[in-house]
């Protein structure tokens, strides 16, 4: 088998879906709402480490955090397959985006947000 | 010039933040808690939509919703590199992990969270 | 007994966290991400429904939600108390500030966020 | 005037929801989803914060930490009135419940979830 990709993922969710009937339920809005709530599970994983670098975690914790990222990342398909959005590409753009909000000699070194720069 | 891909956004992602000094910023906790900050502003645009369905959004804001789909994407993909995940394969492992949770013929066509089935 | 209060609440609370020795967990950034967390625990029970108007909610399920916000009351409550912030008063001062953001003659009936009305 | 109440400010929002004709728009889901969004804008003060302390915020942003934690509150207020929940009542005995999940004996000083103890 290949490895997977970003459209065998969302090939493999389509038929997931069709499979299941669980297309009624997947307005944009129901999955946007899914993204906030796999993203919060994500963080229950760091709620209370210091800052959550790997040797914070426990032993078997990051095939968890892996799993969690992962619903993320399925939700974050389905939504773009729905709304027909190419992620990648968009990522790529929105990188491009950030170079001109974040200019190296502004940003370097400093978190601040974009429009107190 | 190829195509983006997980691997090119990963790498592009190693030099912006590289160039900016970001490292020191992106303690996994706070890249967890930068996913739902970016999930929750994509949720903001079917906030008050009946169901978000791409009638519902006005002209435009599709593309707006693909840079917020884009930032979450980016922030799963810095951590995922942090913590030395592969991405593609953690969500592929984890619809095989979803088709165990949820059998069709239990599932289908409910919403029923699988704890519940 | 008396009816419990902000005030009650947050001192039940703190003797809480004094006698589990808990305020070394409780840095106001894991608090706040607390609060995003149980926000997420609580909109899992609005994920698929179409509204969430009280009639799609199964029996019992309306307690449940009351717990989930009951979790979000009570981070809250934790947080200002750790930030020295008076959260009726904030909420009181809130809504005199969104008075002025969404006046009643550009605001009725639209659900345009203020910075495009 | 008197001091702001829960009951008070539940009642400014009545009023203010009524004024802008906006109860169309507060669906219980649509609620729900607000209640993560304005947890998420709180989030962000301390998104790059080491640990969000008193110290670590700028001047002046503990203020608008309390705004963000107004909203959530108000959202919250808003939510408890439509499902007819008394919030404060139910965080009460949301206490009363964590108590039972975390006896003083086996969560003293640790940070590990009930069902983990």
């Amino acid at each position: 088998m290949s490895d997977p990709t970003m459209e065998s993922l969302r090939n493999r969710l389509r038929a997931f879906v069709a499979e299941r009937d669980w297309d009624q339920f997947h307005a944009p809005k129901s999955l946007a709402m899914s993204i906030t709530i796999e993203a919060a599970e994500l963080a229950e994983h760091f709620q209370w480490l210091r800052t959550g670098a790997p040797e914070e975690l426990a032993p078997g914790q990051t095939a968890k955090v892996g799993e969690e990222m992962a619903d993320v990342l399925l939700y974050l398909i389905r939504l773009a397959d729905k709304l027909d959005i190419d992620l990648l590409a968009a990522a790529d753009r929105k990188l491009d985006l950030n170079a001109i909000k974040y200019p190296v000699e502004k940003a370097r070194g400093r978190s601040t947000k974009y429009d107190q720069l």
